[in-house]
């Protein structure tokens, strides 16, 4: 009874289903019947024109991103406990070729206008400081926690003042919008978004993250960049498929609800004095003595210590319910 | 009938089911139970301790054996010809940090000891000029020609007396081994390979190519930068399971003794005079009047022209019999 | 009557003339007579065997040796307040082909083994993040601290134990070794100091700096890095005949004295309230109300205001002793 | 009497007195009095609105020129004896984070719309190449030939027409001048030029090179990377005073002039039959026997073999008159 991660959980049988489909000879890399249908079924589920690649790998979207909208001689502002800085093995770094990622401060890993403008306010506007670029913002957060469409808004309104480009990491963008129940487009580009990296993998997908541009113009440069760091592959077709395939009858909204559920039963069981942070997507962050935590795997439960006196808890789209409702049982019997 | 590309073909049966097989939940990355079962696999078949990284392209598999054993201020020395310097769009450059690729000739793609030689007289020993660090050789070569283990083998011999690793591209490395009917460890680290770009992909695999190091210590820095470069999957699983699928029962040599025996079969009937190099593996250049390239496409046939009164014919593991004998009786029918 | 910035000051005799005493034709880059003898009078002063390296900046020093400690997918453990980290604008990050840096916290922008030990601890060792290689510290610090030969070598047996290289900036190395008295030997290589950015411009150099590497090896690929990044200057004579001369009969520490002087000068007539930190250097930053300081620059007097309520006195090599005695006059008359 | 390189040469006595001039307090960087004045001294002496950078080596300038007019991912055409090719070290792959050098070739080191057409016929227009960015040519070229007016106007001509940059590696920029008479304006922007490395370091300047942008815009992400790769040295003001003593009065105009004069002497005592190439600027290629060159070695003069059977004869702005008499009654004695 696995709670590690939803990284490692088993692909979505529509996606599974879709990579046989696009067994079949056509153009490589994204020439193919797949590839070119992306860019539409996004625009569609995000009423708007954008301009989408598939990769394969959240790190390369985010980096993808990154390269697009920050200079070599630039600094990417994010927070302390952003995937992209502690997490990636310096991959923005990699990307844009060095540029400095300024660190913010938030509880739950959240950002919002007045803990990004005191960053701002520590760079010097000259030559000897990598001039900010871009914000990098993740919904849902690395601790769970959503952005509202508002408080993303604020943030791009801060971004568009400050002339900095606005990235969303969406590694579990479907739980968030699953747990708001709003328009993609609400969180998005009409908040202020520029490039999005819209998650499959932990979600049920397979092997295909999709980087969504919601200024097309960004992508010319990066279809090179993702060239040359190895990320065109060959068939594409099979990446794109799934991507269409999880779009197609809003599968990614009912396995992003389905992880969300799990976790909200188990934030349930957990109670307010054991919750770590809110619980508002599939992430489950909970205040457990040692003794408890080898209590709760000593009955099969399989999950991450995180700090002393903490554990996470991560749900997927395919978590067992026999399986969460045993752990909830399990800790409300602590 | 599409003679394009083998990196456009399907999957095998045995790759795709590996997929299936591998769907189910485990650790992320290459935590997993496949990705575990790499080395030990790949040792097995090399006949030598080695250390094998998955990675989704071949680009990546180059680019990251380049930069294994190149330092930024390097230089890497290659065929004119190399896929390295004319597909990648710098990709070698990108992972390494901006060597620069140094360029020899060579009818055919090929290289050998004295075109090495010639290229490496004339670079100096200073400062001034970044110093050769590796040679890439490509086997079958991007002109679908053979090293043999012995052309190999000399050039492992330069390479040792010059201080160079040795990068073996082996996109189509099974097409060279079911050529020649050789060990694969004769036509690598015996013949003084240091790393290898084991290709899957044009050869079957869906979406793995293996990145072989016959010198283990090479892995270690190699693992960040794979990360660091978007290269480790979360779901590693699905492409371990890829290539120890196509490992298993000599799959990955029956696919391409299959694609080198439908070349084999366009080369009889093109004959000598039309072949612009001999045919050793799955890639056939042919002589042909842009009349009667475009006669060959009346009657269904697609594939690339390669310069002017020239064409490139490709097979694949899963080249339909009966369009490779049509084709074949239309070239005859020229 | 200006306190701006040593960076700023004119150039020392000694320095002016041996650049004439330099020109005459000799052979380029550094094969020439002056840069012959940089690592003798280098291994001469820090008693034992050192390889130097001129370059012209602070910041090429300070990038070049950390690229010869540190990986591309490592990281660089420095204050918050660190030079590499404000003032370089990504400069480590260029070098290092996008190192990231981790910050550390500390009084004065010093460090200590606590500091250096919790920062540390908050990395995993993993490949999903950068794996610290170097510790870089400052002496005298940014805030014009200076670490002791115990504090250094405190730090130094952390880096051995830990593995990590130790980089130290001495952009103000002269004024740490003038205020200590102490063997320069004694607060490097003894303390276990790798690499030494030796700066002669800020204390009356016109355009050297010294790369100093207590491990020689460290220099080969650093040459090449010096010339890649365009650091090799054609007459590099004028730059190792400033440092020879500045070195010749301890030019660069009677400068350096004088620098402390004055600055002791100031921080007596400060006194210990006024102080935001002790004086140990050439850098005096003293509290004072807005409306004081628009009175001492009334006076004539020019320096930089450092945060709301304090203000940053440089003193340097060739500060005026009339200048400073009328600026202590007026801090004691505030 | 050494005719190795005019990189080696002395420092002439206008820029000599200005370092002495330029030794006084002043801002550091390049806030001070002198650098201000550089953007008005040459867009005086073009005729056009510039903007002008010094930095230290021609390296610096050429690669800061390159970084400015080409992508990561772009691509470079350039002669094959190009200095950015062959005496750099990879410095352009440095500064523009791997961009590819194309190499197209040409008598004496010199390009033409034809042979710059060649080469960019063989680039495919797809994600899979690096797509040229930008042109760089060198005059006078590393052979000693000079473009003209007409010559520079045709390059820059299909610059335009292909969407290219186009660079001027002018490290004797100031001999093409002298050599052809023409006004800096028609060997440049009115040519079609972007960017000018103006080199004064061959031409009798100790440390200063000036970057020229006839294009100002491109000066403002170079301003970020001259200070990221360690060129904003923080004592502008001596580099800034070269270049400015240097342009007053014409001095950089008459110590090339006095480079090529020795060189025609030479020329002309050498003979059409021993002439590798024309000689148009301070360069001398001759065709001596191994024999021969010993012998002028026996007499005191030292030079560079240039492959078998060559030599190279550079001559400097202070080329001492009876060295060059000597020379060239030895040479026509041979």
């Amino acid at each position: 009874m696995r709670f590690f991660s939803d990284n490692a959980a088993r692909a979505c049988p529509a996606a599974l289903a879709a990579i046989t489909a696009a067994d079949r000879l056509d153009t490589a890399y994204d020439g193919d019947a797949w590839s070119a249908q992306l860019d539409g079924a996004l625009s569609e589920l995000f009423e708007t024109e954008v301009a989408a690649l598939w990769v394969s790998t959240g790190t390369a979207a985010n980096s993808l991103a990154l390269a697009a909208l920050c200079p070599p001689h630039g600094s990417i502002l994010c927070h302390r406990d952003a995937h992209i800085q502690n997490d990636e093995c310096g991959a923005p770094e990699f990307f844009t070729h060095g540029a400095k990622l300024l660190l913010a401060e938030g509880e739950g890993a959240k950002l919002n206008p007045e803990t990004v403008g005191a960053l701002l306010a520590t760079v010097r506007n000259d030559v000897h400081q990598a001039q900010p670029a871009v914000l990098s913002i993740t919904n849902a957060t690395e601790y769970g926690l959503v952005y509202t469409v508002e408080e993303t808004a604020a943030l791009g309104d801060l971004c568009r003042e400050r002339g900095l480009g606005l990235h969303l990491d969406g590694a579990r963008f479907a739980n968030a919008v699953a747990s708001l129940g709003c328009a993609p487009a609400d969180l998005t580009w009409r908040a202020g978004v520029d490039a999005l990296s819209f998650g499959f993998v932990k979600n049920g997908g397979l092997s295909a993250e999709c980087l969504v541009f919601f200024r097309p113009e960004l992508t010319a440069a990066t279809r090179y960049r993702r060239k040359r760091s190895g990320h065109l592959l060959s068939k594409g077709r099979y990446l794109a498929a799934q991507i269409l395939a999880m779009l197609d009858g809003d599968v990614w909204l009912r396995n992003a609800r389905a992880a969300n559920d799990a976790a909200a039963r188990l934030a349930a069981a957990a109670g307010a004095a054991r919750l770590v942070h809110p619980v508002e997507a599939n992430e489950v962050f909970i205040r457990v003595a040692a003794e408890e935590a080898a209590r709760l795997r000593a009955q099969g439960f399989d999950f991450y210590d995180w700090g002393p006196g903490e554990a996470r808890l991560v749900t997927a789209w395919d978590s067992d319910p026999t399986h969460v409702d045993a752990l909830a049982a399990a800790i409300r019997a602590l």
